[in-house]
């Protein structure tokens, strides 16, 4: 094969950077062999983007500096491209592996854990994405494995950025600002819902100041008598008068997102709907006052929970996750149970969004993308947090 | 809460219909309750478009004709408005149950197994998404009750498409064509990836003779030297004379996809693009005089394989898949190890894409949405399968 190594989002050293805090873990977790499935972590330690609903298997072994790939035939060629890995690090499977009641990837992976001499070794699975069968075939064919559930491990691993991923972060908010300032131009009485989509579906690729889109954007569009429902995409519908509209989106470089939600009343807000715009400003700036190194998740939700209910409101849903590659990362979660410790260059999806059910089914939305600071809390949009009227 | 059944996109009639056919699977397996987390599947039985990263959670009894739907309480009033369900086979679990490390969402279903009287009887379990993790608390909370793995029993009642769901498929079709043939309008020698997908988005979304897209459509855009790759979006490259641009896409309709693959010569095309062509036109042409109820799946990789074989090319990748909500159906394979029988309305994504490692990283991509008739083939979009010359 002659094709290389293309344009890398990241250089070389920043890739063995994440694999490296990676083998510290599996140090600590006494494992020679680190099983990766989940997408987002095979992005975050190779750089490779692609996805498929065909399995991609990562090997991350203490005896070798570059994680292994196991590929299937036709992403090989993409693996080659996108990733940092050297061409020998990347293991193609037979494609009659796919869509084959029998036998599957994971074979392939058991079988390369048995090539590498990693058989008898402590062998971490992530848990997150394995499924009981697939579990339950690394337990029988590697019988004498002293398997490790790793859930999480690598997705915590992402949750402090380096600042290389801060700028890419960082580009990919100017893009999802974009979004939301050409939703103010085209949101207008008697459009059809897919029309203003359309709209910020291009602005979200094409991106902002020459840097692109490079993955599908996602749009979450929520109006009228639907401002209460949540992760729908939108409707066929048209947009009407003295009704608002509820918008979440992001772009994405890199599999990186930045979301931000903002809400646009399409003629004078009704009083309701001011005084929820207000006690949910309220409880953004609480909570971003309470973002710090060394304060908890807990601490940033209890605040902004706190500014909602003073203002007679009640907010059942969390107050955000950690965001990075893919959107949500399943690890540090704004809700106060969750005693995490903010540390500098985490970067949280602060969500102020309310959906009540029992006002009439009524939901408003406002989220910034946001990074823990060295003292404090920096929002990556510059858009400002108000009620946008149409 | 106020809000009552949206608009549907199928009758009644015609959710209860997939339900009977899924109970009479069940009543194969002997089980009582079925639990059900694919997304896909979930929209099948119930109409509800909602994607999230908490997992959403179905339980359909022998008892009782409606499934019943277990929500977290920001998707609730999506799931009352978008699903066939009446209000009370809704429950909403506890909103602690998300970004909660000791419990999670499976307790909910497990709490409602037990309250329903089904902890004692046989219950199916999705395998498909379900983790090892969560599949062990399945049978550490309910030890009286018969665990059955019921991997891909919903999945396989999807593969027969009522003539309501090929309708709203053919729909999907003319918007998946609509983009082919704006795409012939748009690319260019000069115009960066990005900006051509922008275009191909915002057609796919604003959709065809009044019909939208209404959830985010999919496109991969693979050119230049990426044309030996697959399953990775688009770079921010810039489209060059003298090479191919291959270009896989889809709309969606209600979750359901009509994928289509054609390939774009920037000039005249060289004699190995043109070459590839004929081979893989050969391939599909074959393939699709091999469709008819009672041949077997395997019967039309074959017919394929050995008309692109005559031309002098080779073809690792099975030649497509089942598709239907949410592209991919995880069951039947275009593949000759698959003796899946082919059905009067069975649909696939029949792919001739041919990814060739071994010649100088080339791809060529072609491909086409099928019904199986009651004597044949139908294919859905109306482009015709050339290699676009631009």
């Amino acid at each position: 094969m002659s094709l290389t190594n293309g344009p890398q989002a990241f250089p070389r050293s920043e890739y063995l950077r994440r694999v490296a805090a990676v083998k510290s873990e599996m140090a600590r977790l006494n494992v020679e062999a680190l099983f990766v499935n989940n997408p987002g972590n095979l992005t975050y330690l190779t750089g490779f983007l692609g996805r498929s609903s065909a399995p991609q298997c990562l090997v991350v072994s203490m005896q070798k500096e570059e994680p292994t790939f196991i590929v299937r035939p036709m992403d090989a060629a993409a693996a080659i491209y996108q990733s940092f890995l050297d061409r020998d690090s990347i293991v193609i499977y037979p494609e009659n592996l796919v869509g084959n009641p029998d036998t599957d990837v994971y074979d392939a992976v058991i079988d390369f854990l048995h090539d590498a001499g990693l058989a008898k070794s402590g062998v971490g699975l992530e848990g997150y994405q394995l499924s009981a069968r697939a579990a339950e075939k690394f337990m029988r064919r590697l019988p004498q494995a002293r398997i490790v559930d790793v859930n999480r491990t690598v997705t915590w691993v992402r949750t402090v950025k380096s600042n290389l991923e801060i700028a890419v972060m960082k580009e990919v908010a100017a893009i999802s600002d974009a979004a939301i300032m050409r939703a103010e131009e085209v949101i207008r009485p008697g459009v059809r819902e897919p029309d203003v989509v359309a709209e910020l579906l291009t602005t979200l690729t094409r991106g902002f100041n020459g840097k692109a889109g490079t993955s599908l954007p996602h749009v979450f569009l929520n109006a009228g008598p639907r401002s209460a429902t949540s992760h729908i995409c939108w409707t066929e519908e048209t947009i009407e008068h003295g009704t608002h509209v509820n918008l979440e989106l992001s772009g994405f470089r890199y599999a990186y997102a930045a979301p931000l939600s903002r809400t646009f009343s399409i003629g004078v807000p009704s009083d309701h709907l001011r005084r929820a715009h207000e006690a949910q400003l309220a409880g953004l700036e609480a909570a971003l006052n309470a973002v710090r190194p060394g304060a908890t998740c807990s601490d940033v939700a209890g605040a902004a929970y706190r500014a909602i209910e003073k203002r007679g409101f009640n907010k059942v849903s969390r107050c955000g996750y950690a965001v990075g590659i893919d959107w949500v990362e399943q690890t540090a979660s704004l809700n106060e149970l969750d005693k995490t410790e903010l540390k500098p260059n985490m970067t949280f999806h602060l969500v102020l969004s309310n959906w009540m059910m029992r006002e009439g089914d009524f939901g408003y939305v406002l989220s910034e993308t946001i990074r823990v600071t060295e003292s404090g809390v920096e929002t990556l949009s510059a858009v400002p947090p108000k009620l946008f009227e149409i």
